[in-house]
């Protein structure tokens, strides 16, 4: 049962700004509930970059009645001109008295400031409500805010025994409706799909999303360090922007072709792969702030070795595929000791149809075996070229 | 909330079953409540083989109480003479007036015959109160007494891409505390516990229940074609019964070696294997009504491939280990499609400390894949070969 107190209209405003997931670019998402006299008078979300914040809307529906009432704003309202004013002003101008936050301003060069401006001229702020939960809806955000790195949820979809595949390569389907629709779902949420060129040649997926309402499309990202992309796939048609990574090394007449179909071409280090930390730079500068990474077995691998990848959601299809050599989905070289493997921390679990979906966040940085003590017996050179194919 | 009808008596007669779980040997597990006038005044259940039927000690705790009582009973009353004198008579003797059941007699010789004595003296009786729990309690005994094998429970430790170890064979620990204690419960409750040889000579392992309370030892159970197990391996010792699971081939002074520390030697088939479906066979004429199977790969796809497993439970460390040729839970010659793979029904999790156990009972045969279309081109002689190796 649920209890009326300042969690109860904050929940309502976490509500909001999770509506608007997906919709608010490199922005953070926020909402707004203004409440007097028992009453909800206004309502409001960010809904879009360059746009009004949730302040501003929710107090535009208030009028009048905002003036001694009560704001309840999921994030710290700012108090500096950006593309739109500062909303502590607006709070002030049109009289609230009271302001009940769940998270401060996660970049270090405005934290608090907020909050202080308002205090300033005569307002109750509490500050905190709520709070571990903001900070899980504005995960993405507050990563890139801080590192000017996407933030990279790891998606897999497996059978219980870990294989993405059978021994014969075949794949589809192992999740059901439903485990697929929340799939396209976290694309929706997402501003970057990424993949391996194996999984273009393999399957040749389009990587749009497809929902029974209309959703965006995230840029779609191809990790091909030998521009092996054939310009027929379909991730190149206009659907949705399309960014290939690749290394310097690559031939430039196959870039050259890759840009006429409209794809950007991002040259990443000068190795025989793509420099993924690199690559995760050059995406943040062009505005990707979230990746949802669908790769097969070897990028999952080489992402995690790079500590690239800061959640995981594992979809679970209850199934046991056994065969040796199916492909399983994370194929790195790892750890000799279990106690090396790596560990996710904040797990939690939710069924869809008949499958499951595990979510959590790698807690440790991956050694490779190198590292590890007594190895070099054991993990010969000729181990991690195999693990490494071309992606 | 709970709600004071049928069910709640009902339950609490599972709930009394379910304690004795393990303790019965054969015997199904039985609770017993007599209600009267609103009060509890007898509760029983059947504790061990040859001893009270569950009726019976709750009967001798209601007294003179029981005349006009309603009892509640999980198991159908027997009404023939066998170990002890048949409930029905006892019941009809003390005068209660109705009876309530959860689950017939799952013998297809004998089932209903005790509700119709029961009707026959005019006692009021319902069946089918609270049935599908009832029948989950007793699934072992379901099965072991319509088809004399026992119900098989495969038990695997794993991370959550599958693997029972690192590439280097390193395995302690994969799972926490909560979820070992689960499993040595899961011991306690079963009456043998079986493994390949290969975990004996790997780790040579006790396979006895040891918990923070006295428990009881399950038969461990060696599947050992070669008779390869050492005498000096603990699980010979004599903590538990041990039978060797052998095969007509298997060297006779190996046998008599092993039979002079104690265990018994049963020859099952005339193969390079050992006939895993005669092998069942022959602990169900020993009173080996339940296997609890914590074999390694090769074991746990031999028995799901023969069609030997009943139930799964999957206990899944937040971990993932990678590692190309580490070990998996499951080492068989999986399917060419997806569609073909073992699909679990009944699925349920549950967590236990850091770790969750996924729970299913497998609902499809797996068909080799060479009895799927086209596999002759894709799956090798060798394939098979390789994957078994010797338990």
């Amino acid at each position: 049962m649920e209890i009326l107190n300042d969690e109860y209209y904050m929940r309502l405003a976490l509500n909001l700004a999770d509506g608007a997931s997906g919709q608010t670019g490199v922005n953070p998402v926020v909402g707004c509930v203004v409440v007097k006299e028992g009453r909800i008078v206004g309502l409001g979300a960010h809904l879009k970059r360059g746009e009004g914040h949730a302040e501003v809307h929710a107090l535009n529906m208030a009028g009048e009645q905002a003036s001694g009432a009560t704001a309840y704003v999921t994030l710290e309202p700012c108090s500096h001109y950006g593309q739109t004013p500062p909303c502590c002003e607006r709070l002030i101008k049109e009289g609230v008295s009271r302001v009940v936050v769940a998270a401060v301003d996660p970049n270090p060069l405005v934290a608090g400031q907020g909050l202080a401006r308002l205090r300033e001229a005569g307002i109750e702020v509490l500050a905190g409500v709520l709070e571990a939960e903001a900070a899980v809806q504005n995960e993405a955000f507050n990563k890139f805010i801080r590192t000017g790195l996407p933030f990279v949820t790891l998606k897999t979809a497996m059978s219980l025994d870990g294989r993405i595949a059978t021994r014969t390569g075949h794949s589809r389907w192992i999740t059901g409706a439903a485990a697929r629709e929340a799939v396209h779902t976290l694309r929706h949420r997402h501003s970057g799909i990424m993949v391996g060129v194996q999984t273009v040649l393999a399957d040749d997926p389009e990587l749009t999303t497809r929902l029974s309402v209309p959703a965006l499309h995230p840029a779609r990202i191809i990790v091909d360090s030998k521009l092996n992309t054939p310009i027929t796939a379909r991730v190149l048609n206009e659907a949705a922007p399309t960014i290939v990574l690749t290394t310097l090394r690559a031939d430039e007449s196959r870039a050259e072709r890759l840009r006429q179909l409209g794809a950007e071409v991002l040259r990443c280090g000068d190795g025989e792969r793509v420099d993924l930390v690199a690559a995760m730079r050059e995406l943040g500068t062009r505005g990707i702030s979230s990746v949802l990474l669908e790769g097969g077995g070897v990028l999952n691998g080489a992402m995690l070795e790079a500590g690239l990848v800061d959640k995981v959601n594992l979809f679970y299809a209850p199934i046991i595929v056994g065969g040796e050599g199916a492909p399983s989905a994370f194929s790195y070289v790892g750890p000799n000791e279990m106690s090396a493997a790596l560990r996710l921390s904040g797990v939690s679990m939710q069924s869809y149809g008949d499958d499951w979906c595990v979510t959590g966040y790698p807690s440790n940085r991956l050694d490779r075996p190198e590292n590890e003590a007594g190895s070099q017996e054991r993990a010969g050179k000729e181990d991690v070229q195999d693990v490494y194919g071309t992606y």
